[in-house]
């Protein structure tokens, strides 16, 4: 595994007229590109993750897994405006010799992928075998895969969409309200924003998981529900929130969180492309879609969509107890589909080629 | 229709063992006790509500109505820890003189129907015709039920549940993180910590409505969808979080909002009773209770699990695209369901008697 930065030292615009004079993003590979340049699978990493796959998605990325860096050459990028390498607000703006904090522009899903393809194309990377990604690293892939149609042999988009629903911008917008709420929100340091941010990814874990969810993993407890003399808060629903935010705090920045929600919020891949119907007819690449049931912040209706619209595209549902999430936890269930779906793939190839 | 103020005078225990010298609760009545005292509809309000029903659930009560004054004497009285008249933290502590503000103890739904039941004796109502409330209305409803089994001849519990869940517990401790996020929470005023509620208050629409709701009445803006200089913020889902936490500023305060939310989630029928069938069991009333699908907050099959441990109960399904603000919108479906279950339990109970 090496995680290396890619320093792009010419000016790139971005999708809102920003004309920045360079960028630069972190990213890991794992395996080796071979000679044949066709075993590379492209992993998209969702809100608050990083480049390196094996972490937050061992059971599927690693020594032993599906995607085994013996097999494949497995890339990753830290998405920008993130905070794990790759240009992002808590970084110098070249232009300023100041932290960007509040001023860091928002880069699109759409801008994230130009940004990737001349990291791909310094890498001498033609073909990607397989491109994957889940929640917002899947909002990328579908970009890309819209964008340059000849790149991708399979696509595989778990628990994402084609263009973020109202819902899912009103979920954004009440994590921004939680940042703003926060007084130090206004300052120019590492910390400000924190203690709203601690709240807003309370609210994002809610979107994450669901009713039966928190039913199984933060059962009532019998011995504390009675109440305190003024308080409320022993039961173990209110500690797992307070808990993981305190958690995300360590580890992010509100400015990151703020902008990277707000990109999410402006994914549509029919921006500019007459409608997302016309977007999705663009793609070439062998497409599977999976959903996963009680999935509150992507369902599975919008995997559906996708399907329905990709030429030739597959649709597979995970039952999950764990909504959302279940794109991370249910490795062993999207293993078995993927499993299927390449191999699958490979025969109908075979019977057209021969 | 006449608001008053019902002053009790003498100590109140509360289940968390505040002693109060005195309580006053605002109630709102509307049409006329009649001479047989058996024509009383008791009505919960819920969260945010005043003690006019006429003013919440026009679509109800009101002339011409199914609750309609010239035939019910309607009483509904504004819950303690609110801040529409009955005692609050807003209001003078007499212990002290000053404004309760954080150290208004919590009343829990049990201790609301006992605060209740004095007023209803001084009012000379020993049987209640119907109760009925939604929401958090619904949980004092059922506690009052069981606690003086005798007293209702009918209740007609909507969305709502028998122990606060898990996951009702995340979504309010999650408003309390955004309260505490406000710097001015701490301060001893009336607007302390109001950025902060406006923030709780958009998590709580998001849970009062859901998915198909936003891409109904929230949809995504062609013309705006496209992101400007460093914001995002043009979308209709964003700007109705954003008004919907202004509107409540004008007519809440987050001491209220943060006590109230602890004390639903502190509802819990089984505490000191065995358990949750326990509780429900010893019910006596004539029980409807109405679920509405897609409720996010209170989910149909907590209602069912009530109907299933009623003696005797009834349950009904609305189908809503409003989630769980159905049991505040969908009074038609509501009115007839409610029209054939009180006809038919007359029904019955005209055999029985006959």
């Amino acid at each position: 595994m090496a995680t290396e930065v890619f320093e792009h030292k010419e000016s790139f615009t971005l999708e809102n007229g920003t004309i920045l004079p360079e960028y630069h993003l972190a990213y890991t590979t794992l395996g080796k590109l071979n000679a044949k340049k066709d075993n590379v699978v492209w992993v998209f990493h969702a809100l608050t993750a990083n480049s390196n796959p094996a972490d937050w998605w061992p059971g599927l990325v690693g020594e032993g897994r599906l995607f085994d860096p013996a097999t494949y050459f497995i890339i990753c990028v830290n998405m920008p405006g993130s905070c794990y390498g790759s240009i992002g607000p808590l970084e110098i703006n070249v232009q300023t010799g100041e932290r960007w904090y509040h001023d860091f522009p928002m880069f699109t899903t759409r801008d994230m992928i130009r940004a990737y393809q001349h990291l791909k194309n310094a890498l001498g990377i033609e073909k990607v075998y397989i491109g994957i990604g889940g929640s917002m690293g899947g909002q990328q892939l579908l970009e890309w895969a819209v964008e340059e149609p000849l790149l991708f042999e399979h696509i595989i988009a778990l628990a994402t969409n084609a263009q973020h629903s109202p819902w899912g911008i009103a979920l954004n917008a009440s994590q921004r309200m939680c940042i703003e709420t926060d007084d130090t929100w206004k300052e120019k340091n590492q910390e400000a924003g924190i203690q709203g941010m601690k709240a807003a990814r309370s609210i994002a874990l809610l979107s994450y998981r669901n009713y039966d969810t928190y039913n199984l993993t933060q059962p009532r407890d019998k011995k504390t529900a009675w109440p305190v003399a003024h308080h409320f808060g022993g039961e173990a629903a209110e500690s797992y929130q307070r808990y993981q935010g305190e958690k995300l705090a360590k580890r992010f920045n509100a400015f990151s969180y703020y902008r990277l929600g707000q990109a999410m919020d402006a994914h549509d891949l029919g921006r500019g492309r007459g409608s997302v119907a016309q977007a999705l007819q663009r793609i070439k690449a062998k497409t599977l879609v999976i959903g996963i049931s009680n999935d509150l912040l992507f369902p599975p209706e919008e995997q559906k969509l996708i399907a329905n619209l990709v030429p030739g595209a597959s649709y597979e549902l995970i039952n999950s107890l764990y909504g959302h999430d279940g794109f991370l936890l249910e490795y062993d269930k999207i293993e078995t589909i993927i499993t299927g779906f390449v191999h699958e793939e490979s025969k109908r190839y075979l019977k057209i080629v021969n």
